[in-house]
């Protein structure tokens, strides 16, 4: 349940508590030319040092792969790499206790019989980290056929006070995806994609191309035509159809949802179900972005990848 | 690739033009009493013959289950089935060559080398057929815990023209669903529903709870805090936290787009590039709503019982 | 878990009570012609009224191909296939409610409640008729690169009364595997295969190249080398070294069981424990063999296309 | 491809040549209370330096275990483990360019485009200790239930001379197995389990019950039939029926070739097919028993931990 992908895939662990996260990656072809320098920098665009908004916890994030690699060449077995936490999370009394709203700490204690307030659970954003290890190893590969990947932020900024936090409308743009990629039914590209979006803490939606719009289109507005060249005069389908690219531009947004760590008091229970008042919390960070644009472009990178590997399996017999 | 599930598994095969589709449903526990009369008005629900807008194709859709079930109850062995394609479809050469715009024509031509115009491709809405099967025989496990699933249109109407087609926005909420189901990371409860979502033909969007409101909330309005008996003041998050499910309704939005086949001419290309224009083109539905409607509840059905499965998987050694 | 097979893949259903039983053939390349006769004819290997020792019972096995080929090509689609049961086993009461030994009536009914005498479960011998359909489809695709798989009965014949039944030894020979297939830790070539012979109805063993003896070899007698040409003076490995094929013939063995149906009186308890007597039971294989040699070479064959397209799906990148 | 299991499972990663190996346990229930010195007993079950005739290479495997485990018990969170590599292989120029014979040398040279000599590849017998360290997480569960498993080395002693390797030929028993685990089809017990075997490096061959010996059986000799209290008079079948449990003792064997390491002289080639001498190799196990066995009986109780699990995921059903 910790794994995701098919044939590319990255199984990981860690928590905040421990000495250290990392994760296996697997299916990661042979011969490819490691770029340590890449990998650590994506790294960095998800660290909280390098934001203004964001936490000022140290996380150097500094990753040691273990195996996978030699002579700075991929071999085709797994490669191993761990981050350590140097900077472990401490919790108050006052928090261990409360239920914080909208956050892990209820869904845990049903789910496991303890609470994720006290940092043992998955649900902290540092198992990001894991991710765009992994999507950075991706993009390795796509750099090779010029797929390349940018994530956005297209939030409306809004006034709010210092010690709210707010939401992140997150657009992304996958260019020079090979058309055929996808299955038809229920390995979708986009419903993949969709999925890797919605695994990312916080997300709470997906669209691709018009998205959501598109539910108030008409037939007529909507279809993409094609030109002489194949080129295509609009791409409201957002580069997929019938769950298949079709070379155009791939371009999707994810919704993240406020952080629930806020700097205001808030109103909750214990886990006994008494009233308790949760003070105003420090150290967090107001909003996902820009940390989490390097996440969504991991996710689109390993699920990129993944299907162009399972699209492999079958060129060859035609 | 054409299986959906993990432990509660459906597995489809079947076009259009051939003699029948069909599936194996797997993973469904032993000693459920069979309701057919429910399971075929469920398919009922789906079939164009019952709705005003509908194609007037003929599509009886009548069920035949050829294992699994004995004396009424599930054995425990997987459930084949399969459905009559009673009036296949016939093409004309006319429609034969030329590239339907958002159509699977040009992306199937891509992937597999022929076109999806000769309906031998899985595009077509009649594979959702087996989804409904296998999600009402889900159906018949969750109302046995009293978990109840529901789909409506919430799409504005708007006056189109009769040769037009429109999109779609359903609704769905899922009732009854036992706090603790999902996983924290990858499998979170609303990534397998929103994958799931994601696979039905015509989806360009999905979101759960405020969903993509939600990125322009602060974290004081969006907090879903908890009462002395742990019901909730709010459902912004929408029945799932972390990943896992807290008990709430699950509610979610799915987003359709127009129906690519409209009654209007359309200009577009055929497979060597030619401009060609596409006859206006009968016979179709003017909107996927209703008979989408059993298919979002199907697709929510089995991930729900897909979940609820591999959450028992662990209850016995706690 | 119905499923056998990584990109490959065969999901079947069906036991011999119902009116059919039959399957999906999912991730079989495009293009390839379909060749019905061979198909049918590696059915006919397998049904019982094709050879002297075997059962009496009707066995048409008439296939029927509900998807997924088109003017003889197949399309990439999932293949749905069903064969009709044209003459259901009856069970006398009697033979009801005796736990026959070494049969299934007693593990199924510790698993799922009730007993599989009464033909409702999956442990009959008609089901491995899926599985030389699915593996006759991979054969077509194994013969364009000449890959041929033979299995043949190497039992020691003995003088066994006529009521009694005898296992069966088959080894089998696989030729024309390319070198480089296999992983090399746990999804290695033989581990798969042996997995895939294990699961087949009464075998008991497996074993490749020298296998069991292998373990009484010195490392000096055993050791596969290899002259100027690469190719091995000897292939005690069985064509399989590190898990990985070496272009060599794999060549393997598969131990069945004496079938438990004999025509000999039998002391057992019924479902309460009672002490019963088993009539000689009539209508019985005395041999699995022949019958069971398309299923071992069936087997062999779905593995061996598996391996193959997912060796593909790495060749691309090299 | 490095993930072993269906719910309980074991990713892992490393080689001789880098710094550590390690991997991720999911899918381990939480809440079981942990035993280091347990685990640590297993490792050094199998580690090098505890056995006579084995290598003298120091390997002290001491566990890291970097996540899942709070307080002593397991959160149900996946379980990250490294152990580092003290005394990593060196090679020389004269063994690094010829093919070792029944080596992974040639095999991983056509399957990834170099050679394991170099210890780049996953061929090496280190690779079992991750395999130690799950199984020995699996046997804390299964102590539970009074479930325990126990290998022995069967071989027939032998008068081999010093330089030479031999084989070996090891037993395994799991008793306090309920009974009902399997699946009726792909997924029977004895099939996983022989796969699990057969993933071991060096493994064979296997077998179940009677094994290779039942094909020289007969019905009315093997069959076992059953008591009043429905123990059994026999276990021919070892445990498992129509692939099922039965509660009895499972028990197998299996059989490893001998270690290709060898003190002898070999003639072989190298990669460019020049004929060479392989040099007289030291600091080689001569035999893998002992240190196998924990191996053994790691693969054993993974895979039946893997049953229980799922078998749970239908009980709550019933």
């Amino acid at each position: 349940m910790n794994t995701f992908g098919r044939i590319f895939r990255l199984t990981d662990f860690g928590e905040s508590h421990g000495e250290a996260i990392g994760g296996v990656i697997d299916g990661f072809p042979a011969g490819i030319t490691m770029d340590s320098d890449f990998i650590q920098s994506e790294l960095q665009r998800r660290s909280p040092s390098q934001h203004f908004h964001s936490t000022t916890r140290q996380e150097s994030d500094q990753l040691r792969i273990l195996s996978g690699i030699v002579d700075n060449l991929s071999t085709g077995a797994p490669i191993g790499f761990i981050i350590n936490n140097e900077d472990g999370k401490k919790y108050d009394d006052a928090e261990r206790f409360a239920i914080k709203p909208s956050h892990a700490s209820y869904t845990y204690h049903r789910k496991y019989g303890f609470s994720d307030n006290e940092y043992f659970g998955r649900a902290s954003a540092r198992q990001t980290a894991c991710r765009v290890v992994a999507g950075a190893f991706a993009k390795l590969v796509l750099r090779k056929i010029e797929t390349a990947i940018c994530a956005v932020d297209i939030s409306n900024p809004q006034h709010v006070p210092g010690d709210d936090s707010v939401g992140a409308l997150i657009a992304c743009r996958i260019q020079g995806v090979p058309a055929g990629l996808g299955e038809p039914v229920y390995d979708k590209f986009h419903a993949r994609l969709g999925y890797a979006m919605l695994s990312i803490n916080g997300v709470k939606g997906f669209d691709i191309g018009k998205g959501f719009d598109a539910s108030q289109m008409t037939g007529s507005e909507y279809n993409d035509a094609q030109k002489a060249d194949f080129s295509y005069h609009s791409n409201h389908d957002g580069g997929v159809q019938a769950g298949i690219t079709n070379g155009e531009t791939i371009d999707f947004r994810v919704a993240f949802k406020p952080i629930p760590t806020i700097g205001k008091v808030q109103r909750t229970i214990d886990f006994d179900g008494n009233p308790v008042v949760l003070d105003a919390q420090s150290r967090n960070d107001r909003s996902v972005s820009p940390r989490v644009l390097p996440v969504v472009e991991a996710m689109a990178a390993m699920v990129t990848l993944d299907f162009i590997l399972l699209h492999n399996a079958f060129s060859h017999e035609k």
